[in-house]
């Protein structure tokens, strides 16, 4: 593995929750593990009075810190910090000064990484701010520059208009190749699986298609609730803060096409082929039949009473923001057309889970009795996100004694079991992409506007429907009790094929509950 | 589960090994189970004086006797003896009297079902005799008149002709489906479960062809050498022991088609159909490019040393019979022309095995390098029959860390776990068939004539070679060097497919060991 060097990061929200609990201890694994060397990593904040404060900020925090004591004090030395007001164009001009004799101190050639892990109102003058002082400049053809990168967080507009007025902005100051939109779940090693899995194994992609999957659910739970984000959260709702970015980039890798090469640039536009072949609902009741959104009422998760979310810190208490979005989308390409995508996202659902689920066809002719399964045992391949990492594949077997009786068995692999590691944090991996330069694992930008496209259109049909009911599922309980109504027939000649409801979120339960189905 | 009732199995054999092993603990089980009821055992046997001296050498034998006191005790009470000179007519109608009255004893409408575990030199003489004292009764069309049926047990036949002579001569006194061929293979849960697993799952059936497999290999080894059947297998020879039954089987069932139903007649079609397709070597030169066969030398298997075959008690000095074989089969027919399946069998291997390994092509495109296994890692399908029964399936996923590697991975399922119970042994399910009247799991007169129009051509091929340099293979090893010389090349042109060697004996490691393949 390469070694990437010569470089600073530029952090701009370092004394933010993402920055000590995610961004500081990838970055001191990957010191750690010499996949990075000869670096600055200048923190800026307005809440720390200078590098020693800010340090000692960092040892509370940071749980490395305590841990390994030794390594942390040594890595501190690549830390620099700059008390910086992110609005006054003057405190950037005397940051630049700093940046450069801190770099020329420790014989850095100018590589920068701008890593903007503030609120999205704060972009457009960092951005702009940065460009002027001089700091991040747009890359030239000269291949011995040095290069200025931009690293940033969703989310990535609040809809298709406000995306592109983001992306015009940042053109104004760097080249489309420059800007990292982030996408955590991207970095995790069960996402990027998913294109190892499909493309380096020969009988996979045969049966993945239409001909032999009748359906694909896309699932991520979370026992939280609102949290702290409810200023946030409030004006996104489930779908904006996880439907359009992350589970569209689930869908996307889950969906596409064999890409011509792994480089950045034909995986993405794979991704974007998919992403543009989404049906886009015409009809505010096109959406009612394809879309269930709930809200949490109180309730009891892991065991514990919980408020509901308007009952939750910084939440109006008429809010009609759902906190649970179930939908079923369908591709119009050649080979999905017919095979319905369930998407489902909610906050304060009996467990943590994000899976993949490919139910295939059930064979042509039914032969057996199947036992424990009904109308016949379904083979399902379930890739587990997280937690548990792993993939199951259930399928028939034959039950042990007289006659032929079908149940349902697992075929099971899990990441801790086969390779004995703790997977590495999604964000280890994208910083280091970030710095040696690899924007495979990164949001282009019409990937942003394709998932968009659709987010607007179902946006807009929900709106339109009367006023929610809300809440309308307890805290802890599996979501609203219409969440199955979406499982309508589809127009199309394979929909013969039975569809059950979702699964059960309790990935260790072999058999499905149902939920809300239609009878 | 319907229960068995009123019969009368007649046991010739029943001083013999497999009785005491196989067939008593079994048809305890059963009963036990209350799958049978209401029946009488009839054992029959010169080396025991009466009932009383046939009960006590059985409990002296049957570990059930001693483990399960009480149950043993009252399971008695079904067996009666009778001792009989099996060449003596006469001795025949004396039992047919006695058969008589212990019927009429206890109640039982003259069902029966004569199990011959008795050397192939005896066959003849029993069912004539058993035919002209009237105790075996040709099926009438008469609804209600009582059953006979004949459990005959391997080998059928020494080769074509004298299989032909002995259903010839079968078919004097009874019909074809009066006569139940028993395999134990087909008895094991695990090879039921070849049918069910390929039949009863939507996303095997797709990939199950020339298009995706690249080739199949069959494995039954043994740790075992000669033992005391040296007079049998002198004669015999790996070939006629194992591969021309139990392999011929297991090659049927994975490679049959879609039978068009579960019944016994539907099943059988399949498989003689498959059996039929085999292509026969047409001279010795086919069969040497095809075929290696070995003879174990001494060595240590299992820490333990052990003579070669040639000083094994009552084996020739200059034995030529061989105790491996290793053989590529073509099947001229539509889904599988151009796939080869290796079978292979031997004795005193270094250890105890019985499995099918599907080999899946490999992606048409390589985008990923991969780590551990070249030139990539390939789909193997791994079918346990024995022991540690159960299915793993080697995929490629990515090697969690920086950059795209593919390490193979293993997904599986075993029976022990999956289903929480010791699997019943083969005889328990075959016995209960024969006395259900389902002949599904016994093998027809025309699979056992198609595969000795197979075994005969390649024995013939054999002969014509020159005179193996036996012995060729060390105890514990994994057999004969060249054993690995038949993946030449087919003239297929889907033949690009690299052909690795046999897969390692020991289904506990991932990867394949190299072993006497061509370079």
């Amino acid at each position: 593995m390469q070694q990437a060097k010569q470089f600073t990061l530029v952090l701009f929200g370092a004394t933010g929750d993402l920055a000590h609990r995610k961004l500081f201890p990838s970055l001191f694994r990957l010191w750690k593990s010499n996949l990075i060397e000869d670096f600055l990593i200048l923190a800026t904040g307005r809440s720390q009075a200078d590098r020693a404060a800010f340090l000692e900020y960092l040892r509370e925090y940071v749980e490395e810190a305590s841990t390994e004591h030794e390594a942390w004090a040594s890595f501190e030395k690549c830390i620099e910090f700059f008390q910086l007001d992110a609005k006054n164009e003057q405190s950037f001009h005397q940051m630049a000064s700093a940046l450069e004799s801190l770099e020329e101190d420790r014989n850095l050639s100018g590589n920068r990484l701008f890593y903007l892990s503030v609120s999205p109102g704060l972009f457009g003058s960092i951005t702009e701010n940065l460009a002027s002082s001089g700091m991040l400049k747009r890359d030239s053809n000269h291949q011995d520059a040095p290069w200025s990168r931009l690293v940033v967080e969703k989310p990535f507009g609040h809809d298709l208009e406000s995306a592109k007025k983001l992306d015009d902005h940042l053109s104004r100051f760097v080249e489309e190749t420059q800007v990292y939109r982030i996408d955590h779940y991207l970095g995790k090693e069960t996402v990027q699986n998913l294109v190892a899995f499909r493309f380096a194994n020969g009988m996979i992609e045969p049966l993945w298609n239409s001909h032999h999957i009748a359906s694909v659910q896309i699932t991520v739970a979370e026992t939280l609730g609102v949290g702290d984000r409810a200023d946030y959260y409030e004006s996104a709702g489930a779908l904006r803060d996880m439907m359009q970015n992350h589970m569209m980039q689930l869908l996307a890798l889950t969906a596409m096409e064999p890409p011509l090469s792994l480089s950045p640039k034909d995986i993405r536009n794979e991704k974007v082929r998919v992403l543009r072949s989404i049906k886009i609902p015409t009809s505010p009741k096109e959406v009612a039949q394809s879309t269930v959104q709930g809200q949490y009422g109180p309730g009891v998760v892991d065991g514990v009473k919980v408020p509901g979310y308007r009952d939750e810190e910084g939440v109006d208490s008429n809010s009609t923001t759902p906190t649970f979005i179930s939908t079923r989308v369908e591709l119009d390409n050649w080979r999905w057309t017919g095979v319905p995508f369930y998407l489902r996202h909610g906050k304060r659902l009996p467990s943590r889970v994000s899976e993949i689920r490919v139910r295939f066809r059930t064979p042509p002719m039914h032969l057996f009795h199947a036992s424990e399964c009904s109308p016949s045992c379904p083979n399902v391949l379930r890739i587990r996100i997280q937690p548990e990492e792993g993939i199951r594949l259930s399928v028939g077997a034959k039950r042990p004694g007289p006659g032929m009786n079908i149940d349902s068995v697992d075929l099971e692999f899990n990441y801790s079991d086969s390779f004995g590691v703790d997977l590495p944090e999604s964000y280890e991996r994208l910083l280091l992409d970030a710095i040696m330069g690899d924007p495979t694992l990164f949001i282009r930008q019409d990937e942003v506007e394709a998932s968009w496209v659709w987010a607007d259109a179902v946006l807009k049909g929900l709106e339109e429907q009367p006023v929610p009911n809300f809440p309308n599922y307890t805290a802890g309980s599996t979501g609203p009790e219409d969440a199955g109504s979406i499982f309508v027939p589809l127009s199309s000649p394979r929909a013969s094929e039975p569809e059950d409801a979702w699964g059960s979120f309790n990935g260790d339960s072999g058999s499905d509950q149902n939920h809300g189905a239609p009878s």
